[in-house]
């Protein structure tokens, strides 16, 4: 069942892996198939390399496996309990990706600092708070989804595609599963601008190279007299 | 028509994805061919692995399209307002290439501290000022070329081929469109270089390993006593 | 002898080299045989890409060559030592990544800053005390296994599969080589993960896109009057 | 005459590309033949993708071209330098390589911080004094040749081999070119290592994750009550 969306997840996992977004088996991507409410994700542990579209394990809104021979990723009730709430969410992705999730581990929002930001997210990149001892005992990643919903109250996820888990690291969604890539590359790449800016902001100019070697560099390549390369 | 210079146009694109300065479907490049006054330039939001030569919009420099069954790149008008100003210059390129794009959102003009960017730029990176709120509600991508161009009074574009757009990134141009991609090349690397010298010139040195650990390493690969590798 | 098992440690070290963590030479994968209580090890600095399987260096936990025609890595008295004092640890592999070196050429164990290193290190990543002077020049590759073992009185080295060796660089092991290389590339991501925290919990942030700008950008991509991209 | 160091120049030249340490046309390796006195060295600013063995240019060690039709490298006079001062010297390379280049533009010697750059480096990696005006603007590549010589009045070059040029980047060299290119890659990663190590050494901890998350996690995967990956 759902073979072409179990290829296409398929191949949105292993776009992660491609786009240099995980690490070993980390990271999974899933999809909610708005016509029969089923959700297709990656199975738990699988190497990237030896892992196929029959793989994929298909389950329903409340978590149980409806085929496959696999179990599914072990992140699967925060991947439910996003698809339950955010309307419109028809894919989602988790990574550790390093920039992003340093940004979790400092547990800071990323400011928007550039139009890179601004094409993507519609606003501050959102960060949960941590989860409490008790969540997490209970019901770990059920509530892991609980407080990336709690954080969202009044924001529009669509407009916000992904969030920072406190401690975590990110995770991305969107409208399909390949939009959910999208948001996860874009943010990689906005989490690294982000701290390079703050860096750039607070460090000091050092010296400049002395203008008679700088002059005489330009010179060797540009003008009348540069003797770099090769006749034409 | 301009077959051979959309193939060009085209190849200048994939440059930008295969030297790491784009991610999904950022970045453009275009090229004026001096005899017809025509613009070839990418178009908007396609995938550089779905994108053919026979895609790129050919247009004149009032933006009108002459040829090309594509939406042009959104930032077209920026290109044209460039063809428009800058004598000289028959190709541009923007990215969003991270560390060029972070001094940009860092509001910074890149100072030179070596003969790397003395090879290529002849004085610092040119910043623009931000946009009002009226210069971009009324023509936003028309505005980023003047911006430029405002900021280029009494330069010569030629010997600083590029500038960065406060807030935005990078765009690098030259005689021709390859021309244009190796700057914008040049400059990611400037831009890193230049950062990472800010820091080492702030930085305080750590301690040094003793001497009896490096010597005992040196000797193990180098000497009479050296106990690496194999006997040749 | 054991020909399949050399098999895995030339693919183990060959791994080493294209999850980006040695350059060079550098770097070293071993397997321990429990049932003939033998060790499988790399030679010594050959270069990867003319190394097979048959160049594999069989040895006792002694240290005596049982079998091959090259001499095993300059590292191996510590490979040894750790196979002789771990229970359940039949892997070993030794890098010089780069994130990971730069924590122990600082001398600093990596705090657990986040879930991605909980996965895989229950406590901090130990870091081993400098070799004495005399320890350096009596046996220097022993007393480096040495001084991980005395780190290690009262952990358990499964449960913490890794160490920095002070002023050197990582070794980290596992149940089998294949769990020694995944724990390096682990290692390695935490080491960089944890290096970004800190500097985001000590950065001060810049300021921010005006939102006149984040919105322009935000709305040509997204909702009604986006224009970026090709009509669908 | 030298076909066979042409090949071995032409693919030191490669490797310099492939192993990322150089960027468009920049960089430049040479090898010195003992028995002709004969160097032969890279053709100034041919695109890597575009060269081959015969384009290499031989020179006696007075600068005249004594085979080739292209022009050599613009760096080809401080080649000449150190191989008429450096006895033993028979490879040379020159790279803008990003990290120790950093290194030369803030005017810094890399001291030894750890085993890595102890292999390879005898001490700190020598920085040059900038060069004069008069230096300069008389014959600026011979005397960037002079001041690497001078710098090293009383060291031997074979055991520190390479040296940075303030404000302008690395030159590394070694008995042949095979390891000269050897020495470029491991002053790169010298150089990067030391500045991270430098960085960590003045960061301050972070708040790590709280107990009950990383027990949470690292159980979630290992011992007895895991449910990460498939049931083997």
């Amino acid at each position: 069942m759902l073979e072409e969306l179990k290829e296409t997840v398929w191949r949105a996992n292993m776009r992660l892996r491609d786009e240099g977004l995980v690490a070993l088996t980390w990271g999974n991507a899933s999809a909610f198939d708005r016509e029969t409410r089923l959700v297709v994700i990656k199975p738990s542990g699988v190497e990237y390399g030896k892992m196929s579209p029959g793989d994929m394990v298909v389950l329903n809104l409340d978590g149980r496996v409806v085929e496959g021979g696999c179990r599914p990723s072990s992140d699967t009730p925060t991947h439910l309990e996003l698809y339950r709430s955010f309307k419109g969410v028809s894919g989602i992705v988790h990574t550790h990706s390093v920039e992003a999730t340093a940004w979790a581990q400092a547990r800071r929002e990323i400011p928007c600092y550039g139009t890179t930001h601004a094409d993507c997210f519609h606003g501050p990149v959102p960060m949960t708070r941590l989860l409490t001892e008790k969540e997490v005992a209970e019901a770990y990643e059920l509530n892991t989804g609980k407080v990336i919903v709690e954080r969202f109250g009044g924001l529009d996820p669509l407009a916000q595609p992904g969030a920072l888990v406190a401690g975590h690291g990110p995770f991305t969604w969107g409208a399909d599963v390949m939009r959910a890539v999208d948001n996860a590359v874009s943010l990689e790449q906005i989490a690294r601008m982000a701290r390079l800016t703050e860096r750039l902001c607070a460090e000091r100019a050092a010296t400049p190279l002395p203008g008679y070697v700088s002059d005489k560099h330009y010179r060797r390549k540009h003008g009348p007299d540069a003797y770099y390369g090769q006749k034409s």
